[in-house]
């Protein structure tokens, strides 16, 4: 078991060399880098889309779709208007290091973009010892997953700099407390930043549009 | 990177015969064993908790919650009238492996067990690699998770022999198919066993109680 966790030590070793060069490059053209995680079905996907059709020709995006196996998260960001879309998939691996992000940034034009959202596996245990050269990780939860998951899940939380509660039109049709998720997951990281809004009926949206637009301005230092 | 491929399979293969020796004890004793899997919030612990409710007095069921971090779970199974209920905490791993159960049955007195649940941890691409000695595999979606679920992790739907869509009563308020997933989840494996419920609203909970007591009566050979 001790050899494992030692090569367990080099491989996240290894990533955070990657890391730090993708934080390098991505710093030196000023991109705005977002690492999406979550529980399969929070909404990643869905977040991205309305992203996309909501900012398009205002902020120039580039997306990282990470999956187990298919392209289907890919292809609905293409749909939906994504015109950097890159899909990796993991072919089962349980997250998104930073060697594939090198690899596939190697083959991106990043001289235009704003900003790059990379939306790792559905998975809210092992993304989180991956860091992938972001500014900021985001994790979803949705109102129907349970509002104890940040203390089940505290390192996902705490390496967490904003917390998005999506599925707000669900709220009062189970027995998930908003207010407890939020205290929650203060416990574990007082200083998250939280946006409560609902993909499907288009509510609360504006807050996470506009934060990410300060986002790039702030990073241009325009 | 060929190092962590060796050291992985070489914990797999250990892990298996840990899981041949479990098999035998349980398969001995008789006690259908299964093993509870799912993203976090799709509802194992509800499923469990109604499943204790009802079937107390009827069967002797025997529970292993496992959990990265609290024992809420444990604590939620012993209030919904557990008798034997333990919790492992895993301390930031992805997934229950055979060591822990076997240490975990060592200390339990199995004697008069008719079904063992193992609630494994929430995720669902890891514990699909990890064989705990069980009889099956147990999968759950729930109805707000997303009806592509299946093809975008299909090793923990191959792997299991029953999936369980929860949720139901939320069936209508999300762009998910039923059909559909279970169409998906077919596609990957066809010989899955469907169960359709709602552990809130206490629908479809009947069939899954008498696919349970089925299931022991088999196995002691009455």
């Amino acid at each position: 078991m001790n050899k494992k966790i030692t090569i367990e030590k080099k491989v996240l070793s290894e990533n955070d060399r990657l890391a730090a060069g993708i934080r390098r490059k991505l710093s030196e053209k000023k991109i705005v880098a977002l690492n999406l995680v979550s529980s399969p079905g929070s909404g990643k996907t869905s977040l991205l889309e309305k992203t996309l059709k909501a900012l398009n020709g205002k902020l120039n995006m580039a997306l990282i779709a990470g999956d187990v196996q298919t392209e289907n998260d890919a292809d609905r960001l293409k749909k939906a208007g994504g015109k950097i879309v890159r899909p990796v998939i993991t072919g089962g691996a349980c997250h998104l290091d930073a060697k594939m992000i090198t690899r596939v940034l190697d083959e991106l034009d990043l001289d235009e973009v704003d900003i790059l959202f990379i939306e790792n596996v559905g998975n809210l245990v092992c993304p989180s010892s991956y860091d992938l050269g972001e500014d900021m990780k985001v994790v979803l939860i949705s109102t129907t997953e349970g509002d104890d998951k940040p203390l089940k899940y505290p390192s996902m939380f705490r390496r967490s700099s904003v917390l998005i509660v999506n599925k707000t039109d669900l709220l009062g049709l189970s027995n998930f407390d908003i207010e407890q998720v939020k205290k929650n997951a203060r416990t574990i990281n007082a200083e998250l930043i939280v946006f409560e809004l609902s993909c499907l009926k288009e509510t609360g949206l504006e807050a996470w549009y506009e934060w990410l637009k300060d986002r790039v301005t702030a990073k241009k230092g325009r």
